[in-house]
């Protein structure tokens, strides 16, 4: 997928990436590898068990999850697609995208504490002072201290708009300038508190006294759990900044990332610095929620990754039953991966997890492109990256759900119990579809606002990145009709798109919206075919130019009859939901009456 | 539902049901109502925590499961579908059915003790010898015991013509005629121990030495945990009978049954007794089995109402955002139940579980009437509930468990967490279509079995009763489109079917049966349609004949809305389903090289 369908190479001929070749690439995923292997995948099912404890007011985690943060930072992978100055290595997020999918496929719980620190030197890099940087990013890449996003609250979850968290500038004798208390409880902060590092930023979004309502007034603010005497290269702590874990959340999986209830300023002591301009939070916020929604994408496909291998070495191994065309009991029993429903099950996972990773890699590329370009081409990758991260996030989310639900299936009986990982990897998977901003967020923030933008900029845009594909692809006689295959499901799209942004212009916003996670679902498919038909097409160009050994040629021949399946078994959904987006009848708007008992 | 649609006082003019009225009916649903508040539901969640313990070979449960136990079989539930001769009221299935679905919903972990005791006298009384009868029937009946259906093994789950568990017939000195000494292993035996009634009655499949290989060899045997001193009316319990206990399955949910690993005679000294003939041991366990199926649907579907109404009554109360017409920062947030996309997520709910339980409850009254039918009639009735039993369990086991996830969606990460219902509920009904057949084999069982079956003729009934509604629903202007829609869909459905019985002729099996999984869902579409619009004719013939409250006027306009929600976004579902069945690309089907990797 790196070197042959993203030619990820390619990237290393522009200066920013230029002292990477195949070897540092290939490096970076053995260390992953190693990483994975050693520190995670052993714990993942004594995790779910032993969970991280408050006591005292202070969160205690799993040893397992201080070995992953220390390798994984004194490895180097955390700072790598940094850029130098930061001690980073430069390394394509494509190439680290892949890392972080190699180590979460071993062990979902401890991934997005690392994330987590990278988003916030990212975040800091780009908006907080030069003050700020030199404090906090330094501690985040080395992997002194980590970090959180503080957003949700009890009663703004979904509308941020409605965060009340309080930040008063402070008086004369404050320490810094720009600094304010803050107060007020934050909900679900994951990874919010723990004893791996000496120190936790968390990045708290609130509101300025006298800010005005709405998104307009909410800030973003730098609190460290601890303070500190910053006097670089050495910073001493000095005594805590009135950040107090209230509780744990009691989850249904990903068990070994603590979920906390947060209070900041109990005590009138706890002190936040603004980062960049005031009433402008979210907007730097969203920054990071970007990129963790890409991750949340890759969370639910390397979850769904680990049970396609897992229900695939059980379904390659299990006796049970003999084929249908020979019903003879005296013969042996067969393996069930010769059943066609179990195969059909297996080929539906790795149909959704190769096409999402495919899609996802394909989003982090566009990262990269846009990273190294300049002027149009930097817009187009940007505006590729808006419309597409939200597509990205719930098709890994939503189908990965659907994905490890077949591997658990696939094991019968023996997947609903804890004897195999599958229904760990059931329950873990389950927030993705939550996390960053729900399905139905997604598709409102795609149909709402992606789509329409800029006269359809971004969609205009995008089909001409699958036109290149079906333009590709219909050069092999074998792929000529799954190319027409997705021309036609383009052109139906746009019709669909047409009629619903016909709605909108006619200025009723919650019919046009009252269907846009089915929209959502819809444009999924699209992308995923159009992932797939470019796999199929470079597989192809490869059978067709080279001599392939056995091994080789059975492996690409999987990715031409998975692409197969993915049209023949997913694709078809399409009708449905094109029907239902063009069908007048509203049924799920409010009327004056509520019916719903 | 019972009264209007189903008319079950229709029943009562029959003299087996003449005993009952609408008030003995209510009587027995508020019966189960109020053993479902006092016994159940303030268990729910500590049951999950409180498991079942395996302690010195011997299994507690949990002191409510005890009451529940108790309260169900001393309100003479329990024995109430049963002939007088029995101990019993000869209540409708129909009726009982709607009694555990109460229970049912309130806690789900307790009904099966009941179903199972009640399906193993069932049995017991259709083939067992008379001497057996009278020795355990009126003991399971009266809850005095348990029982259990012993059937699954390491290596015959699916495949159950695999059967090791042996039977040697005993020699001189036996206690009984046609007593047997058992030796085998059992797993995933729910309710295999406890320590709620003195004894247990394991219903277990074996084969009797020298039995012929497959199917034919298999006998089953009941297997009490306890040996007796049998003088009726005084049992008196003369000591184990070395049936062991060898562990608990820990399980991602219903954790409050206990799923037993079981060992029969590990010290040759276990007894038991063949039931009925030898060899026919299968189409014995077939009749507990398509019970337990109707029952497996039946959970799928009170555990998704559970998940419905939870979510329902968090949408009415939880405030978030503001409606899409209406974004004014200023202006308090609305209630959830507000946004078209939560609503949606409710109308999918609704339409899910009411249209799911309607298919059920059609289908225990086909018992019903077959049970007071002769001849043609009884034949049919026969035949419609062999070729719905399949469809039904699994819809509402497939559908459950995408109804329920939506129901945790609506809650936001709240739904993801322990402070409220719906991630046990997600956990609980996962089981569903594993239970009594995965969903691959109940699809084999429809399109292998009882669609050709002679000569399409359960088939034909069906069509004759979807007509029967569609004539009925055509009356009605606003039911008019919906009538046809429905015709079209039983046309499509005829269609299809031939052409898969085309395939079928030309004799490969397994091209044939390779969608199978995908008929099941095209046929479990077309079903809940057909419920959804006999339950709108139902409805607007009440409409516009009588005088009903503004209560009663908005309860039915919501049946008629979700009615609407199914076609317009459910039902339009078979279009993908048609086109893929009547495709001819065979991808699933086992070829010489294997691509999955």
């Amino acid at each position: 997928m790196l070197y042959e369908v993203l030619d990820v190479l390619s990237l290393t001929k522009h200066p920013y990436f230029a002292a990477h070749d195949a070897e540092s690439f290939n490096m970076v995923l053995d260390t992953a590898d190693s990483i994975a292997e050693k520190t995670m995948r052993p714990f993942y099912k004594e995790n779910d068990r032993l969970q991280p404890e408050l006591i005292n007011g202070q969160v205690t985690v799993h040893p397992a999850l201080h070995d992953y943060y220390r390798s994984f930072c004194q490895s180097g992978l955390l700072a790598a697609p940094f850029d130098e100055k930061y001690g980073g290595q430069q390394l394509p997020k494509t190439v680290y995208a892949a890392a972080n999918f190699i180590v979460g496929n071993a062990h979902n719980g401890f991934e997005m504490f690392t994330n987590l620190a990278s988003g916030a030197a990212r975040l800091l890099i780009s908006f907080a002072s030069d003050e700020l940087i030199e404090k906090y990013v330094t501690k985040l890449l080395s992997g002194q201290w980590t970090a959180t996003m503080s957003i949700t609250e009890t009663q703004a979850g979904s509308s941020l708009s409605d965060i009340t968290t309080m930040a008063s500038p402070q008086a004369d004798g404050s320490d810094t300038p720009g600094s304010y208390r803050i107060k007020g409880q934050k909900i679900f902060i994951s990874a919010g508190d723990h004893d791996i590092t000496e120190n936790i930023v968390h990045l708290v979004l609130a509101r300025i006294e006298n800010a005005p309502k709405g998104i307009k007034g909410v800030s973003l603010f730098v609190v460290p759990k601890n303070r500190f005497h910053s006097s670089p290269p050495l910073v001493r702590l000095r005594g805590a900044n009135d950040v107090g874990s209230i509780a744990i959340y009691h989850k249904m999986g990903q068990r070994s990332t603590p979920a906390m209830h947060l209070e900041f300023g109990s005590n009138n002591d706890c002190i936040g610095y603004l980062i960049g301009q005031a009433g402008k939070g979210l907007a730097y916020m969203f920054q990071m929620m970007n990129n963790a929604r890409l991750g949340v994408g890759l969370a639910g496909t390397y979850i769904a990754t680990a049970a396609y291998y897992a229900s695939l070495q059980y379904a390659k191994e299990r006796p049970q039953g003999r084929r249908l065309n020979n019903k003879n009991a005296e013969e042996p029993q067969t393996t069930i991966i010769h059943h066609a429903d179990v195969r059909r099950m297996l080929f539906l996972q790795k149909a959704i997890v190769e096409g999402s990773l495919a899609f996802l890699l394909q989003c982090y590329k566009y990262t990269d492109l846009e990273k190294i370009s300049g002027g149009n081409d930097k817009q187009r990758y940007n505006d590729l990256l808006e419309l597409l991260t939200p597509v990205a996030k719930t098709y890994g989310a939503e189908m990965g759900i659907v994905s490890v639900n077949n591997g658990l299936q696939v094991l019968g009986g023996y997947g609903y119990t804890d004897d195999f990982i599958l229904e760990q990897l059931a329950r873990d998977v389950r927030i993705m579809s939550l996390y960053e901003g729900t399905t139905g967020i997604q598709s409102l923030a795609l149909l709402g606002r992606q789509v329409p933008m800029n006269n359809v900029r971004a969609l205009q845009y995008f089909k001409d990145e699958v036109n290149k594909v079906i333009e590709q692809a219909r050069q092999f006689n074998n792929l000529q009709s799954y190319s027409g295959w997705l021309l036609h499901e383009l052109l139906e799209l746009d019709i669909t798109t047409t009629h619903l942004l016909n709605i909108a212009v006619k200025g009723n916003t919650e019919v046009f919206l009252s269907d846009a996670t089915l929209y959502m679902e819809l444009f999924g498919l699209v992308c995923v075919a159009w992932q797939w038909l470019k796999q199929a097409a470079t597989v192809q160009k490869i059978l067709e130019k080279s001599n392939t050994s056995k091994d080789d040629e059975l492996f690409y021949q999987s990715k031409i009859e998975t692409m197969q399946f993915f049209f023949h078994y997913e694709l078809r959904k399409t009708k449905a939901l094109h029907e239902r987006l063009k069908d007048e009848k509203v049924l799920t708007v409010m009327k004056e009456n509520e019916v719903l008992m």
